[in-house]
């Protein structure tokens, strides 16, 4: 059994990837953490690289000091987030995906951003969208 | 602990019912099973309100042989059934709460449903949305 979850520095990221990890420790199960990029030059800009393996390389840290089975998996391969977390998820047979959704903004505008509609719609396991704490 | 599940009578929403009822056993919580109703004579047919007493009945019997706590409540307040999830699951404390989607179209189209959204938006706790198997 494993549980993929979309990684992404941010509140919701990181209350997704909590989430995650504590659906895993529930039922034993492997978390396999995907960060996703386009690739490319536009995508690009070293300093926030950099920032962003740092904090992945914490969160792994994190992960392994929970005794936790994973799996941080970097993807560059052109693909939108969404196609990156549904292929990983089929091919991993997975119990769900955790993605995180941004709570409603405050004029009250729907935010709920193509990714998040793209794996809603088109994952065929189970969804767990989580919301910064 | 509970988990709140939005019932209608579809293979989505008897597929979001199985894997609520899984989740209640994995983590031994308690399952609370909405059917909302906004009322008034417009959403009313006595043959389908029937119909739908006995699914639920059936269900309510299924979860009993299951030996799950369970509460089945059947609301009619006037309100979308994504406010009625959303205010059981806050005055409940829910852990999280469960709905059904139905896949993407065959024509491709985007079939994300308003109360789907509004769930997914509003709900501060985490929701799962599952598909029909």
């Amino acid at each position: 059994m494993a549980i993929v979850v979309g990684y992404v520095a941010t509140r919701e990221g990181r209350a997704a990837l909590k989430r995650a990890a504590e659906e895993c420790l529930l039922r034993n199960a492997k978390l396999i953490v995907i960060s996703s990029h386009r690739g490319g030059s536009k995508d690009f800009d070293a300093d926030e690289a950099s920032q962003f393996e740092a904090e992945l390389a914490r969160v792994a840290r994190q992960l392994q000091d929970e005794g936790l089975e994973h799996e941080v998996r970097t993807l560059v391969r052109g693909n939108d987030p969404a196609e990156d977390l549904i292929s990983v998820a089929e091919a991993e047979n997975a119990d769900f995906i955790v993605i995180g959704l941004r709570r409603r903004s405050p004029v009250g505008k729907l935010i709920l951003g193509s990714n998040a509609q793209r794996i809603l719609l088109d994952a065929s396991c189970p969804v767990l969208a989580v919301k910064a704490e």
